[in-house]
């Protein structure tokens, strides 16, 4: 089955204590869509301006990425510059210039209404409800958010959660959005506002996934050079939905379990070159073989 | 086969944010013996003064820990003061007397020098290296290490290094060692300054291990009320090192995988309560299910 995917599609700059790189591709969107396309087709949604560079198209196509929710209008696509500290580990916004992205709605093509699984990557929870008022009643769906929007848009955020199946954030917004220092009660506090699961990412750490009764946890590819930390969350949200457009109709815990580590799989490849760039090149065979991996890593009894 | 523990033993005096508690049995030898002790007999090594009380050494009794190797002297026992910042993740030493442990010399009884596993749990590493030096060739040494010792007498640990299998340490401690930032590098890197095998712990985040070319990682049992960290680190190296000793005459890393989850099942249940308070009154049959539990939360492949 396929995938929706909205959120935001940019020209980045980031900057590492290494290098420095401009133009390049980047959004939530961006990362969360090519991710999800190893596993399923995505239809896209998003806005660029004129100067996007009608390449992606190109390389959407390849891909199975449906670009008919793409809005290009005139004018300059969304720009975000980040510099990261010494050790990758915080960064700092040093520019955003929403340009075209100011005035995006999202409207959705009449062929994208009724998708099965939705990915409402990370925008302002105002437009991703949007998107979900337009669906005809998605099997699952998923919503990546960020600290930005539990600070300005709280009610928004609020009003969102009881709708979606999955909310997926980091350790640092699972406490804000809460108040809780334990991640343990933040994350099961979190599913009472509304998500059927939480998925809790913790960076270098791994993440949790917590559902009913039920709890996940995995920790995170063991990388020893990151070179561009950028979208890696963003990734893991597209391989979680991707996989699980791609592989069930109805979803478990089970099938989720399996979709965060294939989610962990593509963060850890994406993180090792600047924007897309590992992604663009990655091949299935490379993403099941780490998943192999991950098993020998974290099995703790083989049974015989 | 027994096990071999030498380390502190202390009354403690612990404050949290909710309570506060004195005279306490503490220190590494004592939560390392008792979680040993579930999976093998334990030989242990250490002084105490004549105010200890009694009833330890009839409680050891009950539990087939082997006191012969604790020296009773005159004076007070080693004494420990620490509060807990508000969220139980730091804390702050108030105080510490020495007292008898001042000067300990561990002199290891005839009957304990060919014990084949043997953990040096946290003290001085000379006085590690002490105990080493009178053993004939154990089967496997685990030893657990902390900041002091990498900051005041780095050359006697560098000393101790090579001489031991499986070396225990936190995140922050390894960083601390190697000047790495990433554990993944500082992991590989202590490896090659002599230990076989290096465990890093990470609190609530659970801990990795490296071997050759070998890698496991688990996470921690979600736990939403911690009532008191102090020992949590020696009871995961106690819970391992009388896991192997109890369980295999080879170590392979297959039981470190299986050893590394044992002692983070007993790490668990420790700081449920003040002092050895919950690992007093813990049942193997406690111990299993919760090791059961974390198959069932690190499992993502079920075999069919």
């Amino acid at each position: 089955m396929s995938v929706l995917v909205v959120g935001s599609i940019a020209l980045d700059t980031v900057k590492t204590p290494v290098e420095e790189h401009s133009d390049l591709l980047g959004g939530s969107a961006s990362y969360a869509a090519l991710a999800a396309s190893f596993f399923s087709p995505v239809k896209l949604v998003g806005i660029v301006g004129s100067d996007f560079p009608e390449s992606e198209f190109d390389f959407w196509k390849t891909r199975k990425i449906d670009r008919g929710g793409v809005q290009r209008v005139n004018g300059k696509t969304f720009r975000w510059s980040g510099e990261y500290s010494w050790d990758l580990n915080t960064r700092e916004t040093r520019s955003v210039a929403l340009n075209v992205f100011e005035h995006f709605k999202p409207n959705l093509p009449e062929s994208y209404r009724k998708t099965d699984f939705v990915l409402l990557a990370n925008i302002a929870p105002s437009l991703q409800s949007h998107v979900l008022d337009q669906m005809e009643r998605p099997r699952f769906v998923a919503a990546d958010t960020m600290d930005l929007w539990i600070e300005t848009t709280r009610k928004d955020l609020d009003a969102l959660l009881p709708r979606i199946d999955l909310l997926i954030l980091n350790d640092g917004e699972s406490r804000e959005i809460t108040k809780e220092t334990s991640l343990i009660k933040a994350g099961r506090q979190i599913r009472k506002m509304g998500p059927r699961y939480v998925a809790i990412k913790k960076g270098e750490h791994g993440a949790l996934l917590f559902g009913e009764d039920e709890f996940f946890s995995c920790g995170a590819y063991p990388l020893e050079d990151i070179h561009d930390p950028t979208g890696a969350g963003d990734t893991f949200a597209g391989g979680i939905a991707g996989y699980l457009a791609g592989t069930v109709s109805t979803v478990h815990f089970t099938d989720l379990r399996k979709a965060m580590i294939y989610g962990s799989v593509l963060a850890s490849f994406a993180v090792e070159a600047f924007s897309l760039e590992r992604l663009r090149m990655l091949s299935l065979e490379e993403i099941n073989q780490r998943y192999e991996m991950f098993k020998l890593m974290s099995q703790f009894e083989v049974s015989t």
